[in-house]
C-alpha cells in the first residue's frame, strides 16, 4: 500500500522550532503519513517565491500528495485557510494567493475553507495556525477523511501574482522572476513562446537583453559555452533562464527579480 | 503498527557529514524507525538554545518518541551520556543540563546512564560519541531494548538554565530567552503569569518596557497592528514575545538574548 | 522487510525546488523508498568536498543503500551518469570523479554507464538531469531492476583527486582537505600513519606544524585542553585533525583546504 505524502513549503527557516512542530503533529495524527520538506527556506512573508518553488516541484510528486504552504502574513486575522482539491493534488494553505501559478495550471474539483475545528489541535494559538490548525487538517486529511467535513465550499479571488509575457511582434518581452543558488535567472517567458519567433528565423539569430547586456548564445546546456561566460536557455521548469557556466549569472549581470528581459530576433 | 520515532536536535549543521552518520547508524540498526530532524542548526555548543527548542517542540511529537539531542562540547570526557524515561517520552543526551526545561515539565520515571557497549559502534571515537555512543542507543531503544540494559540508574543534577521570571506587585520581570528567524523576542515570562495582574486591571493598559522603549500594543496576534509596528502578545510557545508586524523586532530594537524585559501597569 | 535507502549529496542548496524534485520523483516512481538527505549544502560545482563527505559518512548507512551524488557541472554535456555496484552498496553520480574516495576504498563489482531511456523521466531536459535521468534510475534500482538493464558496462578512468600524505623519516607531510562547520581542520593524514612514528618515540614529543605555528597538544578527545587551546587528534574519519576546544581553530590559523600540515618528532 502506498503511504500517504505531505510535502511543506514554509517561511519557517530551520533554525527554531516552527517546522518541527509541524512535523511533530502530523505524525502524532497519522504515524504512516510520508512528510517531505520542499524548503522551509522561503524568504520571511514572500508569497511570491513561495508560489513558484511550489509550482516548480509539485508536479513531480505523487498523486494524491497533501501539499503544505504555509507563508502567511496574516497568521491569525480572518484570512481563510484553505484547502483545494485538483484532478491529481491536494493544497492547503492559507488564501492569500500562494497556489496561484499552481491553480492556474490544475483542474480544480473543489475549493474549501477549512473551519471544522474538530480537525484542530485542542488549544489552538493565533500566531502558529501552521501548527494548530493547517498541519493536524493535512494529517487527517492523509487519514482519509472526505474534504467536504473540513469546511463549507468557497469561491476564492484568484489571484495573479505578476505578469506574463508578452508577445509584440518578433519580440518577447517578460522579466526575472527567480533566482535560483547557482545565481541562473528564471524568467517569466515560456520556452514554447520562443516558437512564434522561430518559425520566422533561425535560433542562432536570437538575441536576449538584461540588465544592460546582449547575450547571443541560446544553447541546451550550461557547458555548451565556456567557463564564467553567459548564455540563455530553456531551463527545467520550461522558462527562459540566463546562465553563466559554473558562475553566477545573477552576480555578474547585478540583475535582481523583477528587471526586464526581452528577446528578439537579431536583424543584421 | 507505529512506527518508532527517533527526533534529532544537534549543533552539526548541515554542511558536514556529522547528522547524516547519525541518520546512517540509526537506520542500519533499525531501519524502521522514522527519524525526524527537529534542527540541526544550535548555534556550536549552545546548550540554552537547544534545550528551548526542544522545549517549545517536543509536546507535539508522537508517544514514545526518542529524542537525541547532541551538543556536547565536553564530548570524550567524562561527562555522562544519559537516557532519561519520562511517562510520555524518552531523551537521550549528554549530561550537560540540555534537558533542564523538558525534565522540570514531564514526569521522570528513570534516569540512566548509558554505559552498555554492546549498543555502541565497535569502533568508538572519543571525538564523535554521537554517531559512536548515542545514535546506535537510541536505534536500540527503538527495537525494543528495555531501558535498564542500557546501564544503572543515576542521579543527575537537575541544572537550571537561567533565573524564572519575577512578579513583583504589580509588575513582571524577566528577559529575552530566544529570538526567532522572524526576529520575534520571546522572553522567559509565561503569558499565564499576566492573570495575576490582569484581574486589577484592564489589558490595554499593559505597558512592556524593553530596549528603552515601551511598547503599549497587547494583541492577540501579528495582524491586529499596522504593518512594522512593534506588539507584544503571547506566542505560541506560551511566554510573552515582542513582534513587529511583517518586520523584525530584533532588528528594530536592538535587543539581544539576555536583555531585561518589563511589564507593569500604566497607572495614568 | 526492510525498506530501501536512497542516501543524497548534492550542491543544490536547500532554498530552491531542486532537492525537492528529486525527492519528489523518487516518491512517484518508489513511494516506499526511504529518502535520506546526506547534506545539499556542498558549494556549487565542488566535487573534491562532495567526495569527502561521502567518504566521511557512507559506511554508516544500511547494506545496498544507492547513493545519488549530484555535483555536476557537465550537466547536459557528453560525460557519462555512471552506475557503480560495490561489495555492500550502489553508486550513482556523473563521471567526473565525485566517487573517487570511495571506490579506492570499496570492492567494485560493475561500473555501468546509464543509458537505457526506459529508466528516464519521458521529457529529459539536458540541464536538470539529477531530475530527470538520476533520481529515476535510482528510484527504480531501489524497486528491484537489476543493475544490467541500465547500461553497459564501462571503464571510467578513476580520477584521484589530491594527493596522498608522505611520510619522510620521522616527518608527515600532508595538507588540509576540508574544514567542518566547527572550524576543525581536517588533513589527508590518516591517524594510523602516526604508528610508524611512534614506535620511534612517544605520543607527548609529536609536534604539528600548520599556518606558521606549532601545536604540540597531541590528544584523544578535545575536552583535554583548555578552552579555546588549540590541540591535534585522530578525528572521527579517522584523520589528523587540528582543533581548538569549545572555538575554531580555522578561524584561529586562518589556515584554509590546501595548507600545508606537517607532523615531526621533537627531537629535543
Amino acid at each position: 500500500m502506498k503511504p500517504p505524502f505531505i510535502a511543506l513549503i514554509t517561511d519557517f527557516g530551520e533554525d527554531d522550532f516552527f517546522a518541527a512542530s509541524l512535523k511533530g503533529v502530523i505524525s502524532q495524527i497519522n504515524p504512516l503519513a510520508r512528510i517531505i520538506d520542499i524548503t522551509h527556506r522561503v524568504p520571511s512573508f514572500d508569497i511570491v517565491t513561495a508560489n513558484f518553488i511550489l509550482f516548480s516541484s509539485y508536479k513531480y510528486f505523487p498523486l494524491k500528495t497533501i501539499f503544505l504552504v504555509i507563508v502567511d502574513p496574516g497568521v491569525g486575522s480572518s484570512r481563510k485557510i484553505l484547502l483545494v482539491e485538483t484532478k491529481k493534488y491536494y493544497f492547503i494553505a492559507p488564501d492569500n494567493g500562494v497556489l496561484s501559478y499552481v491553480l492556474e495550471e490544475e483542474d480544480i474539483e473543489h475549493q474549501r475553507e477549512i473551519t471544522n475545528s474538530r480537525f484542530f489541535l485542542p488549544e489552538s494559538s493565533q500566531t502558529f495556525e501552521g501548527r494548530d490548525k493547517m498541519a493536524p487538517a493535512a494529517a487527517w486529511l492523509s487519514k482519509g477523511i472526505p474534504c467536504a467535513e473540513f469546511g463549507p465550499i468557497v469561491y476564492s479571488n484568484k489571484y495573479f501574482l505578476g505578469e506574463k509575457s508578452q508577445i509584440k511582434g518578433n519580440e518577447i518581452i517578460g522579466y526575472v522572476i527567480y533566482i535560483d543558488k547557482f545565481g541562473n535567472l528564471i524568467s517569466n517567458i515560456p520556452g514554447k513562446s520562443l516558437n512564434s519567433l522561430e518559425e520566422k528565423t533561425d535560433r542562432k539569430k536570437f538575441v536576449l537583453h538584461v540588465g544592460g547586456k546582449k547575450i547571443r548564445s541560446f544553447m541546451q546546456n550550461y557547458s555548451s559555452v565556456e567557463k564564467g561566460e553567459l548564455l540563455f536557455l530553456v531551463g527545467s521548469v520550461g522558462f527562459i533562464e540566463v546562465a553563466s557556466r559554473e558562475a553566477s549569472a545573477s552576480q555578474k549581470l547585478k540583475v535582481k527579480v523583477g528587471d526586464r528581459i526581452q528577446i528578439c530576433v537579431d536583424s543584421e
